[in-house]
């Protein structure tokens, strides 16, 4: 994400916290993420001007909405093709850069143009594995 | 989607017609699609009767939400595992029944239990290929 790309956004001291927010911490947060950590720094900013920055940045093709937790929009600000690996417990996000060739049943789908794929990878991470095996032990 | 299983809600005239009309039409419809359908038979039906069955039947386990089109829910009651096919044009959504084997670059998810995947493949499909084909020739 470049400032330079900005330019006919105005840009406040909140609008570019929210934007190093983003460049710092890449793990695919909320609006409510966003709002919680930024207004740290500004505790008048409102929860609005974050949603409304973080559309504004996702006209502009500066972010990607992701459609991991439906009813949750969270926002990806890494722009590379890549995929997901979610965890089902504390639902991180972690990011898959890898490249995967895989093909449609050609009977069914001869015709399609693809153009592009997306994997989101379910599973349990291991920092929450240590923790059931912990509280297993524990008899919790 | 069977009805012996929905004992616990009401089954009013209008929510089976809901219920009716997502088993018949696995086109992956919104809220909106379901509200505009059912409807036409009951003019007097609110779009909030709609939501709240579709939501309650989520709830239930009996429909699935779908984060295909961030911002817009989209269901299925289709339960079994499979993938999505999705025009970029039409926003058409077909269902992939193929299982695929991916694995996870081992060197950074050593430990990640993996319990599942989907895929989300993104092109356009024969019908909207055609009308661009048309559009074309027609100098349109």
């Amino acid at each position: 994400m470049e400032l330079e790309e900005l330019k006919d956004m105005k840009q406040t001291p909140q609008r570019l916290a929210i934007i190093e927010y983003l460049k710092e911490n890449k793990i695919h947060p909320t609006a409510g993420d966003v709002y919680k950590a930024v207004s740290e720094r500004f505790p008048t900013m409102s929860f609005a001007t974050v949603y409304n920055t973080l559309e504004k940045l996702k006209e502009k093709g500066m972010l990607v909405e992701l459609s991991i937790d439906p009813g949750k929009k969270r926002f990806d600000c890494d722009l590379r093709p890549h995929h997901h690996l979610i965890c089902i417990r504390c639902r991180e996000v972690f990011d898959v850069f890898k490249d995967y060739y895989l093909e449609l049943p050609e009977e069914e789908f001869n015709g399609f143009e693809l153009v592009g794929m997306q994997v989101d990878f379910y599973g349990i991470c291991r920092r929450c594995k240590e923790l059931e095996r912990k509280n297993i032990d524990l008899n919790l």
